[in-house]
């Protein structure tokens, strides 16, 4: 009774007045689109017009501030400074690169040669970026109070140029009518202005449920904002227009057990260290004779790595890690891969129907395992990433140990931002955050920046490989400062100056801290 | 005033009865997180029997059906025919592979040794593609008339485990206040229920613009629902929860002109004809001497092809033109790619400046240009695509020849879902779209497929390229029929496989019409 009684009352004010529906995306109707980028539209001022109105409205003295609360919202503009609570864990500065320079604005800017130059290219490279992956289904809208229009607020979406139902409303649409009722008339059918009148409340109902809205503009991955007006009132609501996602599913069979060989990718790449990657071959041999190895390899003297299953890639001389870690993931087409560094050993505990099983039971799209070193000592890699509104100067990285959950069903398991060098993914997630071949040495912590927001991640204590070496890996615990030291200064200059630019210009961070 | 009044009639109700808020993401308050994926809560039922209500709601009889709008409605399963308007091109099935096979159902599952067993297995992959992908933001959500009640309808967002003030609402929120107000009661603080209540409107009001939410477990990439309740009335609405996005920016320098060599690499792959590479090469260099080349090759018996900015990466023999596009845009690091066959001829048109600037000054993250033939016939293969819903038998996959729009200030461009095989992209766009590398010979109309929805594509007929070869490409007009059948039986029936199984199983396609 109370739907009833809300839609007469509805359309009451509907009756009188008519209903005028439009849409604010101007353009010209021939088939030429303008396509430069633009950040919003007068509706996007009127919409933030109306919400500044809600909040400065009120007038209230004796009120008190909840500090506790308070501090928890964010400001437009991080401070860079070191978190005091934190502990400091050995060697964890290895893979946080120039830990010891958090503030990146400094750091780059000063050994530039043209600072104000190349901070005038970051913004105008940032303001493009923002204009391309700007929506206007992110822009806030408030539904008025005491409006007598019902109209659907989030989930419309069309394909480009095609037609829906306006759905669940009886007083919204725009364009067009699939079908016409007596006693209505209607002005502006298949145009961006329709009104939509009736001595007959139940008439003009009905002929509201026949609105259909059709896009005429393609524009991939942006929305239609439609405003809806009667006296008085005034709301709007978004259409999403976009292709129907395309899915990517893998045909691996259908086995009770997980059949690892058809599923799962070995990835990895090697430097002068073809005696491990022999090891490490025939480690994985003991237990996965038939899984496909992919190595990438960049010596100055390549030799043959042949054998079943094994696909060999010869690089340019000393193009780097990461540029083999992409090259490696590029050329896998199973529904997972999994990375490993040249001088891991596969071991009993190296169980990677494990990996596999988590990714199958949960919306997971990577899993970290861990490393034992020789010395027993086994790592996990837990750590946590945030980033936090910096305003014009950029944003401030954040990175803390340890992880966000355990994950329910798998004890071992957590949910995390970033994972140790270790780990399996769904290929096409891997492969669309990919791996910055710029980075030749360090670049792990960058992956885990990049995939922030993308991917799900996860990390399990109970899947372990071990570790051959004993140097170059910063959570061995016998190592000595004194081969850390020589490890890290042995990277040129420009390689610290590569990781500083990521930082400061890629993603545009002015500050970074870390345990 | 209306705002004024609004409000007070809001706050009316909302004074009398007290204003509960509550979220509807029941999980235990404990560390541990259930990850499993799940479609949907209880709320998403009770919002769709909502949105039902209201359709079904008011009777009337004497209404006319409009087919010409009606008709263009889409059904829930699309019909697998050949579309009779279209004509049809010579050639132009080459770039279609099995055009002359519609039914992927039948072609794909008469062929298989178990048709019933991959049906199910691709039903429970895209089931599990579907779980991870939900998101409640996408639930449709309708907004009560007359609600009392003023709240955001979209565009709320917080980061994971972080607070903010519920933006511009006089009358929502959850969890908490970042301040008191005098003569207001609050019940619940720092839980998943609220009640407020005053005797004083202007106090209450004043006490709901401190209400705060607090995300407390971390689940990439959905969103919270949150119910705001008060006598007679509820009303929904989303906050999106998730890492803020790290921008991609590249720092090519800030120039005046467009510096190719900065901002552009060339990718190509090459197999069987290093003759014509190395006239690309000499060609390329007559105009862009600094720009780097990246060269993949899976020839059985490499040559070594060296020069200044040439990056040669060998791969196992015969993988495919596609692993090794893929391979070749793996290793870029630059803004820009340019992909290019290896037999193509760079001239005096080919202005890569013009490709560089469209990109620059529009939202296109590729654009294609036009290949232009010994014969002087120039083609830019302009297909639109589109993808109608087919139910749980798979999707329908419609090829047409032609254009979106042309693109303003940019006369010889257009907006098209598929182009040419020498075109500019985004480098981390065409990355993350990738090519599928298990396909060796055909593989163009794929990447074009995949893209859809994720990459805004254009098309210009101004930046041309020269065709050395007289074989292997369909719009060679002068190429006879025995040539082009030569090559196209040349294929194996193994290839041909991979390309139903890739439409059929990995994009879920039940059908495929074209010119």
């Amino acid at each position: 009774m109370r739907a009833r009684y809300k839609k007469v009352v509805g359309l009451i004010l509907v009756s009188g007045l008519a209903v005028t529906l439009f849409h604010t995306w101007s353009h010209s109707t021939s088939s030429e689109v303008d396509i430069q980028p633009r950040l919003g539209t007068p509706l996007k001022e009127l919409l933030q017009r109306i919400h500044r109105d809600n909040i400065s409205d009120s007038q209230v003295d004796g009120y008190h501030i909840k500090e506790d609360v308070a501090c928890r919202l964010g400001q437009n503009a991080c401070v860079c400074v070191a978190d005091k609570e934190t502990f400091h864990l050995p060697m964890s500065d290895w893979f946080f690169p120039r830990v010891w320079a958090h503030n990146l604005d400094l750091t780059f800017l000063q050994s530039h040669p043209d600072p104000e130059g190349v901070k005038s290219h970051r913004a105008q490279e940032y303001n493009s970026f923002k204009k391309r992956s700007y929506s206007p289904a992110d822009v806030l809208i408030v539904a008025e109070a005491n409006s007598p229009l019902q109209y659907p607020t989030q989930g419309v979406e069309v394909r480009p140029l095609k037609t829906i139902i306006i759905p669940g409303s009886a007083s919204l649409g725009t364009f067009d009518v699939a079908a016409t009722v007596d006693k209505v008339s209607i002005e502006g059918e298949g145009q961006k202005h329709i009104v939509l009148s009736s001595p007959l409340l139940s008439a003009l109902n009905r002929q509201l449920q026949f609105v259909t809205y059709t896009n005429t503009v393609f524009h991939p991955k942006t929305a239609d904002t439609v405003q809806f007006a009667t006296e008085g009132y005034q709301s709007f609501f978004i259409i999403k227009v976009g292709h129907k996602p395309v899915p990517t599913l893998y045909n691996s069979g259908y086995q009770q057990e997980y059949n690892i060989s058809a599923i799962v990718t070995i990835a990895t790449k090697t430097f002068l260290r073809y005696d491990k990657l022999k090891d490490l071959i025939d480690s994985i041999r003991q237990y996965y004779p038939t899984v496909t190895i992919v190595i990438a390899d960049d010596n100055e003297h390549p030799q043959p790595v042949t054998g079943p299953h094994i696909e060999h890639y010869i690089m340019p001389f000393g193009k780097g890690w990461f540029a083999g870690r992409n090259l490696a993931v590029s050329q896998v087409t199973t529904k997972y891969v999994l990375w490993v560094d040249d001088d891991f050993i596969f071991s009993t505990n190296t169980k990677l129907e494990k990996m596999v099983d988590i990714l199958e039971r949960t919306t997971l799209d990577l899993v970290g395992g861990a490393v034992r070193e020789v010395t027993g000592y086994t790592a996990t890699y837990r750590h946590t990433i945030s980033v936090e509104d910096g305003g014009k100067e950029g944003d401030c990285l954040h990175i803390r140990n340890g992880y966000h959950h355990i994950i329910k069903g798998f004890p071992s398991c957590v949910v995390a931002d970033a994972v140790i060098n270790f780990f399996m993914g769904r290929t096409e997630k891997v492969q669309q955050v990919g791996f910055n071949p710029r980075l030749a040495h360090r670049g792990h912590l960058e992956f885990f920046i990049d995939a922030l927001g993308s991917l799900h991640i996860g990390s399990c204590s109970n899947i372990i490989v071990n570790h051959a070496s004993k140097i170059h890996l910063p959570w061995s615990k016998t190592e000595s400062q004194k081969k850390y030291e020589k490890f890290r200064y042995s990277l040129s200059p420009d390689d610290n100056k590569i990781h500083t630019e990521v930082f400061y210009f890629k993603n545009r961070f002015k500050c970074m801290t870390s345990h």
